[in-house]
């Protein structure tokens, strides 16, 4: 436990430093504090892969009584033979490969040339399909990559899960694009100052229970929330003047996740289990609070007026009625970062299937940019004009991150279905309309919170609601929500 | 080289974990940081005194052409001896003793009872006279720990510049206190928001050369300036917003510290050089900058205007010739973080021969405070009342650290002495009514602030000055200076 702590040290100091980065760090400072970060991730890889902390695994494995001793032990052997299988020397060409592409990816980007970026993607996916076969999987090649985001979450569960999602959705779609009532989104533009956004955000993540004696709200181009420990979790934001619901919603939605974060029991304080247990259910944390909470008619019932203190003039006359619906426009993009509650799901589908066949070898490279394209028009009915807009868009490729994307689409429906249970256990609806959000954070430090990392998220979901992952749940209260919205 | 690197890579996170701590970090982190700087600090120490380090200062020292590399080992082995000749029992006894003596000063200042204190500062001088005795000395016990702070300057060295000093001193102070002119400081009084406190502080720091891409200006309690790296040196700052004087002279003067920092040559990165070379030295930059530049008469006439604009209403109408007068005024006070440039250097003389006479076993901690009052009343001309306002006042023995004064004294020598030499190359009186410090900035930096540790302090003195220590240039800088004021 002793070298343990050592790492998470250093876990909380390589965090202060890419926080400060990210918000206060002078610019010319960046090179010298990148060296830094480099010594330190080193030293954290150096006792991950230690003959030391084998010995302790190997010793001790399945034989202390203290629980959290021995999943800190289950943790350190998966995070041991995530590396020790990969042969150090092909490590080192990865990590080299992965800062050089993630460079060429963002030129490519730029220029919208993804010729320029196939002879490294090419790698990274050569590369992942070696791993995956290192690491080990039962039935898929690309088990083995989402075990490292989604552990237990399998192409099986997947392929069952997201096609009648994906039906459901694009059905839903194809109703609201022919829906007779059509929110008006321009009665939201306006010059809104930065400040005030703030200050309701502020008022707001207060109100949700998250703790600014441990935390505070910053500002940033990509907005994040980081655990440095649980009593030091920060939220960082980004003000969008002419456009509040960038800031508004975004700061909801890290929140959510800097709560997880804040409610971990301090007995996991200094272990590698005091971090949100994976990937999705961070997720599941942040989109409830920015969806079913905060863009819920109930949640405006309440808080309207008090928006409207903080807002301009323009919002004062603007009723409910109309605000509501234009906070919710559903309406297809090509950018997932931008899309809206319905759409973001196909958006994550298009990608799943075409890494999983990318993994599979079923499908190569050169293949990706019209194959893109023709899933987004096909799932989301719209086609890109250019590889920027397509396959380019996303940051997580570059870096070798396959395995990643399920899990923001888990997020989705692990939140229904918590929400779903949530409402057997508690009346949330008078709670949410009142702003007495203390029972549902609390009901949420009590199923997920406090665990951190000592239940892996599908023994989080059928603790909680008896079930294993059911995506009925999220079709339900989407389709419920637009039903409402669109009036069909 | 790389070891050293690994060491300073620690160092930089463990100062930006120490600058969070005193700006940013919420209050319940801080007790799990506290922890973390424990881990990191550890492995510094590991460091510095291990086998490996011991081995490559054996092998290399005196063999490497590379003078960087030399100046290293050199550094190492200063670093290596100070701890390694202290047996470890000892050390870690010491160290417990440090945190818990600290705490307990706390305490007894705020209740004004030294005896609760006492039994702590006997065994903090007991283990630094044990200490002087392992590290080593030729005359002094004294000049042992003397050397961790300002190494070269010594016992001899003091005993025969303090008392010119504290002469002439208290002979000025005589002569002031009689003068016919008094300033008055009531003049200064009023409500100036911190804002513009800042926005004023903020041009005068850009106008010294201070480079905001490689640093930023904070609020905090107590302030200081931190150099992360020469490219990342942060400066903050405390309002008061009834007294400007505190953030306006204490933000040039964290700027000089900050200003020595940023401009320490590049190729000393992550060596244990890239910093000030002493603690005398680092003083003399800041009260170069807060003394012989903002409380000067040519600064103001220059920058009164710019001032005003910021200021209160009523500094439109108070005239230059009533100002100035009253930021330099003269007036004996209990507290030395409140002195003045005049008695600055008194109250250091208190505690220099107190601490001296301490470590060489001439008086015991019981005598102190009878001593501390007595020695106040000769020098600076009152007597405390109190002991929290008398010998308890400071933090740095709870801490152990003996011979950290009188680098404050040598701070005000060394940089009157160096400005007699700048003005001898070159004509800095226009410049510094003109606003134009680039000039003083660049020969700052080429003959101080580029070496950051490869000349000791007295090296850089001898190679600028071509003199030893000399303290007629702060006499002389202070007679002018006050004849002016106080027309005497």
């Amino acid at each position: 436990m002793d070298l343990l702590k050592e790492q998470s040290s250093y876990g909380e100091a390589i965090g202060l430093m890419a926080w400060d980065m990210r918000t206060k760090a002078p610019k010319k400072g960046i090179e010298n504090r990148s060296e830094v970060l480099g010594v330190l991730s080193q030293k954290v890889h150096e006792i991950q892969t230690s003959a030391e902390i084998r010995s302790y695994i190997d010793e001790l494995k399945g034989k202390v009584a203290d629980p959290i001793v021995q999943k800190s032990l289950e943790e350190a052997e998966e995070t041991y033979d995530k590396t020790a299988k990969i042969p150090t020397k092909e490590y080192r060409e990865y990590v080299t490969l992965q800062s050089k592409a993630e460079s060429m990816w963002a030129e490519a980007k730029e220029n919208d040339d993804f010729e320029s970026f196939r002879p490294y993607l090419e790698k990274l996916v050569e590369y992942n399909r070696k791993f995956a076969e290192y690491w080990g999987y039962e039935n898929h090649r690309y088990d083995a990559l989402l075990h490292n985001y989604e552990p237990g979450v399998t192409v099986e569960v997947l392929d069952e899960v997201f096609p009648k999602v994906r039906k459901a959705l694009t059905d839903l779609l194809q109703q609201i694009q022919s829906a007779p009532e059509q929110p008006d989104p321009s009665v939201l533009e306006g010059q809104f100052p930065k400040m005030e956004q703030a200050q309701f955000s502020e008022e707001i993540l207060k109100k949700m229970g998250y703790d600014f004696d441990a935390g505070r709200l910053d500002e940033t181009v990509h907005p994040f929330a980081i655990g440095l420990n649980s009593n030091d979790v920060r939220v960082t934001t980004k003000y969008d003047e002419s456009d509040f619901r960038t800031a508004i919603f975004g700061t909801i939605h890290e929140g959510g996740h800097a709560l997880y974060e804040q409610n971990i029991d301090d007995k996991l304080a200094f272990t590698p289990l005091a971090t949100g247990t994976s990937m999705g259910i961070h997720e599941s944390q942040s989109l409830f609070w920015e969806n079913f909470i905060a863009r819920s008619e109930g949640f405006w019932k309440n808080h309207y007026e008090l928006f409207q203190e903080y807002a301009p003039v323009q919002f004062k006359t603007l009723p409910l009625s109309e605000f509501y619906p234009a906070v919710n426009e559903v309406k297809p993009s090509l950018i997932r970062i931008e899309a809206d509650e319905l759409t973001y799901c196909l958006h994550i589908m298009v990608r799943y299937e075409l890494e999983k066949a990318l993994i599979a070898g079923e499908i190569e490279v050169k293949d990706l940019p019209e194959m893109w394209n023709q899933k987004m028009e096909d799932y989301v009915g719209i086609r890109p004009e250019s590889d920027a807009e397509g396959v380019l868009q996303d940051i997580h490729w570059s870096g070798g991150d396959f395995g990643y994307f399920p899990s923001y689409a888990l997020g989705y429906m692990y939140a229904a279905q918590l929400e779903a249970q949530m409402r057997k256990e508690l009346d949330i609806d008078p709670c949410i309309e009142k702003g007495d959000f203390q029972r549902i954070k609390a009901w949420l430090t009590k199923n997920v919170h406090q665990y951190g990392k000592m239940k892996k998220p599908l023994e989080i979901l059928h603790d909680v609601t008896g079930e294993g992952l059911n995506p009925e749940y999220l079709v339900e209260y989407l389709t419920n929500k637009y039903k409402n919205i669109y009036k069909f």
